[in-house]
């Protein structure tokens, strides 16, 4: 039987509090599930690593990642070391270096979470946002000319290949082809003459090969305001890396907030291993109190499951979160409990438990 | 006594439906005020002037909207006319060349106007947005390489310069300062590793000659969130192109909708005309059947007469709108009621004289 090896980065703040969460349950999904075994390695990588050793990974760090199925990561980021050191010395390096192009993020509001808007319902709430997570906005391109002297100017520059951007609408038409759901792109292009044109062109040459998937495409400013007024819109959505940044934090705003949001960075072929992690960032001022929310991180689990090929697995995750939403006296603070993190984690496994011995779970995937 | 005067561009769609009713309003004004009044041209642009010489302004236009104090526009854009003639031929074009650097755009929620989120009261939301608005993303500057081939990449280049930059970041604390408010900057430095950091390094320097004013700084997608969930934190806000179109769709989302968003692109040096318009588009679905909302076109009078001095009866508009709000007897579908588009106009005049004949605003400004 294959034998999953997980490479873990608890990284910096509330990172690894949560993330030892999430090996909890996928603990316990192995003892549940005889046919899913895996092996953790760690790895000390992050700010702290990087006050010792002036970076954020091993010299010899993606090669080390590279020989496991799959990466999951806490959190990166603290203060006093500067971002463009921390996010691209690891989180964006990995992303880009092990072409995870795709970055899955459910905004999906599950019992018992919750969503400020009045009158939206649990179902006008369940959208698949499909970043792309390679190239785009995110491209790092840029110059900065003249410093210092009055005619400075900073240009910044999104690259967006005919590869990277067929691939990515490619892959969110297979996906709402798969779900039988419907497909809204975001673009600019009123305001964006090059990128988001050329965006609006490949999305609309590709449909031509999905007949039976319906569309919609929505300027990003629409759609913002979409998401608030009528969520319910939504379904499989696909967008550019800055984009899909933007739309998921306010998908998690609509959904249960950051302590819910989870996120995948697939690199689809499986050459490279996939990068599993909360979405919530390292929050530096509640970390080593025990108190952060760790149900992010575990429905990173979720997704992590649902690669390797167990998706009824995944899929008992997130009712074992949503039982543990209804019944509202294990949450952390910023759910409006007094849980601690760690006493969150056992009420999943708890919950998780319970669903496969009532055999409300198949006991092999 | 100075006349003002203004040239009106109804436009496209319902833009000559919401505009009339503006004026409708600033005819009032002239009325009640005896030391305001005003002169009207009328020009006839727009996409069925496209459809009829092929462009979107007469050859002379720029020169003849020149000649004004400020510049009315109802909506650009319409089916079939593509945006990168429609708007750059017009709106992006009146923006850039009369170096409107400045878009203000008021988020209040007025009393009676709809709000979707359950727990914010009208206090809770109070925003000014400065966007930029006359470079960074929206330079309209790329490049198109390898059309058609396999290795075709499209690039968009955000432009910052060093003037660009300052002067809107100095607007923004020099507003904060007399308004006496705290003035947050959003940006996103953490991934745009050239024009954001040089955004946030711009907002930092300038910030040392406003000790006395209180700052924040948020990440672009956190401030996405933050405006669903504690709107309450932003008060004037400062933010790029881009991130402003964005910020504010979300913002007119949370504060009534578009058909209560309003916006003024200024120049505040005053040698060009500054320009008054809704943001809510050409709307073609609903156009000319009498039922698009004017109220936002109605704000937007309310900004100009701002911009030209008359602050108390800038507040006397917003005030009349309030009242039409709560009574909510004559208010237009997209607001839950069932009158006409002049039927609203009626009624903010006829509350604007009622708050001048009570007494309740001074009689000249
Ligand atoms: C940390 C940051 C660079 C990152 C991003 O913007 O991609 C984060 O916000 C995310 O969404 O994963
Ligand atoms: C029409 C479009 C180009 C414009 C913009 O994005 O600036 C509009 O959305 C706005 O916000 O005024």
């Amino acid at each position: 039987m294959k034998k999953w090896n997980i490479a873990v980065i608890p990284g910096d703040g509330i990172g690894p509090e949560v993330v030892s969460e999430g090996i909890k349950v996928l603990q316990a999904v192995s003892e549940l599930n005889p046919a899913f075994a895996f092996d953790c390695a760690y790895f000390p990588w992050g700010c702290e690593y990087y006050a010792k050793h002036g970076k954020m990974m091993d010299d010899h760090g993606m090669e080390q990642l590279r020989a496991h199925d799959a990466i999951y990561l806490g959190a990166v980021g603290y203060p006093g070391v500067p971002d463009h050191i921390s996010l691209w010395g690891l989180l964006l390096k990995i992303r880009k270096e092990f072409d995870q192009y795709v970055n899955i993020r459910p905004i999906r509001l599950l019992s018992g979470a919750p969503c400020p808007l009045r009158d939206a319902a649990k179902e006008d709430i369940d959208m698949l946002f499909i970043r792309e997570n390679s190239e785009g906005e995110y491209a790092g391109a840029g110059d900065w000319l003249f410093r210092g002297k009055p005619e400075e100017v900073v240009l910044q520059t999104g690259v967006f290949s005919r590869k990277g951007t067929e691939r990515i609408i490619r892959y969110a038409y297979e996906t709402a082809r798969s779900l039988n759901k419907l497909l809204t792109s975001v673009s600019k292009g009123n305001a964006l003459n090059y990128s988001m044109v050329f965006w609006d062109q490949v999305f609309e040459e590709v449909g031509k090969e999905y007949p039976d998937v319906k569309t919609y495409s929505y300027l990003v400013d629409a759609a913002s305001m979409f998401m608030i007024k009528q969520p319910q819109r939504f379904e499989v959505v696909v967008t550019s890396n800055l984009f899909g940044d933007i739309l998921t934090d306010l998908g998690a705003a609509i959904s249960g907030g950051l302590g819910l949001a989870a996120g995948a960075n697939l690199n689809p072929d499986r050459r490279y291993p996939s990068m599993f992690e909360p979405i919530h960032g390292s929050a530096p001022d509640i970390a080593g109190r025990g108190i952060a929310n760790p149900l992010a991180a575990i429905w990173s689990v979720s997704q992590m499951l649902d690669f390797f090929g167990y998706p009824d697995w995944a899929e008992a995750v997130l009712r074992a979160i949503e039982q543990v939403l209804t019944d509202r006296d294990t949450l952390t603070p910023d759910l409006g409990g007094t849980a601690a993190t760690a006493e969150v984690g056992d009420r999943v496994v708890a919950a998780l438990t319970g669903l496969v011995r009532r055999h409300e779970l198949k006991p092999v995937q």
